[in-house]
């Protein structure tokens, strides 16, 4: 069934710009999007057979792609506001994590945690995504640090791709923490993820790519790089958590193994930005993250543009360190934060995200034959989209070539 | 027609505290709170005469009162993100002054809508905060800049309050800037507000308050005094947009005149603060503003605690430096960025907001013979209002007794 969405104009977002088409239409079969032009080209080629189609009037919308959300921790037990409160009140990290609270907190709740309740919460807490426009959405596991725990996540995560109207990209990050049983075992805790655990959740077919935390409290480079080795001896992609607190050269090792993406990069050199252009590797920053933090350090937006190298955003959603439920306001501090322009700020969640999930041939922009996953906003203007700061702006999101409801 | 709220956990927020009650139950009695307590104390004492009472049962939400957004701009012709994205992409404030943006751009704007258009365009926006839990709402005239349009924007005001289920109060903010027929004129301006504005604004019934703006590009302390002088006769409460942008002493100024509140405070001096302090003027804190423009000066809170100022927290909400949606995020940056703790921003936008406004006799605490508008959320605990960055929490609020829809 074909349908044909009238009076509109779009910000296809075709090579990382606003790619304009004023007074557009756009004709979806099934899924896909079949035909995209201006009103005028339409009546020339197109209007004679017009049996058989349904009409859709967007009423003068802007149209951008579904957004992508390429980095998030969405699935946990519990929540960290008690510890969010404490540590306002004066609590130190110290003496919250001597209590047991932090990562060693959420690992123990999601460990705790059934498969349902896991969905459940995670479920809500995604809707509140979806609510703001997204259709894509990366999922890593990394509470569970043993593999029965990450298998849960991870098949939780499938489940959400089975349940919500949104295609979800399961990225395994057994390498995120030490779990308590491998306490001063970090080498043994690596090679039980290279041995053991990657390659059965590889069989269980609940990996899409591979992540790892690098930092000086998390995993070594060299560490890393085990875990990368046996990614690409099983054939799959990867990722990095890098240059978040400190320069360890994370996001060039990454590059090396031509990751899809390298996230955070405060810490970000030249030399890194170099390495990433080489590998086409995106640069994912998480602003939320950022702010939460009150960061002080800015990742080098200059030597990234200099490099060429493609800026997604993402909310990088975790109860630790980035809370955060909307995609749209990390456009807005990827603005107002990190001086990323509106234009710039929709390409990071819509083609420049989609790359960082190796989605680009298919998701991200809105060129003929891609899946047709859009937004319509009752908007004057694109730059509207990363301007208003909270709230829910007026749209309707089409997934698939339908107009979702849920 | 009495109803029985029961199965929830309360955060009255009386005396500025959570002041919690666990295992809770409320009476209402039409728009007001008949009784509250917990259900223990319920049974004892009230639950034979149950009949003739509509029970809800509220799952074990957490309640607290309605939201109070004591600092709005929200009536505006058109907005200003093309603006926004012409800054970000290096266009200069002064090409953009020079090019007629700005302010200027907007009371244009507000000049030639038209009531209906100005409704709107204003209950679209202010929706997105009813969505969020406000139910009482302050919002100010200041685009209009003559008698004839200030008159619109307060009418405009006064109409929300009969179409939209919230509380109005209006305030008149004709000393906001210069109107382009007084070009170099301020003096003679202020003359026209204190002479013919707010007199006859006063007799057509549109004011609750009368602010101004006190900063080097607007008006001096002495121009401002003026205006208070004319408020003061015509028995009308003032408040003051003061310390923004540099310490003028606009704040103890406003004290002396028994200001509702002196709102921005960045630059505020720990004499301002004590000032304050005796006239018991709220500081209304604007992070929104703050963080738009990327402002480093915090305003002094340790100052604010010491003297025992009361702190409010609102939107802003304003095309140029605030088009915030949402003042449970101004929660989350109250923390985040001003490091209050959750139970302080949550007094922030409820019993301090209602100071703030002259309301703190009906508004802004749950307590016997106050108006029954509170939020019923679907939370573990009061900190996650203002832990979870954006999204729409799951909850309820109810409006002067009753569950509001809208
Ligand atoms: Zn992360
Ligand atoms: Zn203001």
């Amino acid at each position: 069934m074909k349908k044909l969405w009238t009076n509109c104009h779009i910000a296809s977002m075709k090579n990382g710009q606003y790619s304009t088409i004023e007074n557009a239409v756009i004709i979806t079969h099934q899924e896909k999007i079949h035909w995209i032009g201006t009103a005028q080209d339409f009546n020339l080629y197109h209007s004679t057979h017009l049996e058989n189609i349904e009409k859709i009037d967007l009423n003068g919308a802007w149209v951008t792609p579904g957004f992508i959300d390429c980095h998030t921790h969405s699935i946990f037990g519990g929540n960290r506001s008690v510890e969010f409160e404490k540590r306002l009140e004066g609590v130190s990290y110290a003496e919250i994590a001597a209590q047991g609270g932090g990562i060693a907190s959420t690992v123990r709740a999601t460990r705790e945690a059934t498969d349902d309740e896991l969905l459940q919460s995670a479920s809500n807490r995604i809707k509140a995504l979806l609510k703001d426009g997204v259709t894509t959405i990366e999922i890593k596991s990394g509470y569970g640090l043993d593999y029965e725990n990450e298998k849960k996540m991870l098949n939780v995560a499938k489940r959400i791709g089975e349940t919500l109207p949104v295609t979800v990209k399961k990225t395994c990050l057994a390498a995120h923490a030490l779990p308590p049983e491998y306490k001063d075992q970090s080498d043994a805790y690596i090679e039980y993820i290279c041995s053991e655990m990657l390659p059965k959740l590889q069989q269980d077919g609940l990996i899409d790519a591979v992540d790892a935390f690098c930092e000086y409290l998390a995993f070594s480079p060299a560490q890393v790089e085990k875990v990368f080795k046996v990614a690409q001896s099983l054939n799959i992609p990867v990722k990095i958590h890098a240059e978040q607190l400190s320069a360890l050269g994370g996001s060039s090792l990454a590059a090396r193994y031509h990751a899809l993406s390298a996230d955070h990069l405060e810490y970000l050199t030249e030399e890194d930005a170099k390495a990433m252009s080489a590998s086409n590797t995106i640069a994912v920053l998480l602003p939320g993250a950022f702010y939460f933090l009150r960061e002080t350090k800015f990742p080098d937006i200059q030597a990234l543009k200099k490099h060429q190298v493609k800026i997604a955003l993402s909310t990088d959603l975790n109860p630790g360190t980035s809370p955060v439920l909307s995609l749209r306001l990390m456009m807005n501090m990827g603005s107002t934060l990190f001086k990323l322009t509106p234009e710039q700020t929709l390409a990071a969640v819509t083609i420049n995200a989609a790359y960082a999930l190796g989605l680009q041939d298919t998701h991200g922009s809105l060129e003929v034959g891609k899946i047709a996953d859009f937004i319509a906003w009752n908007i004057e203007h694109p730059s509207e989209i990363t301007y208003w700061l909270g709230g829910d702006l007026d749209k309707k999101v089409i997934y698939q070539g339908n107009i979702r409801d849920f």
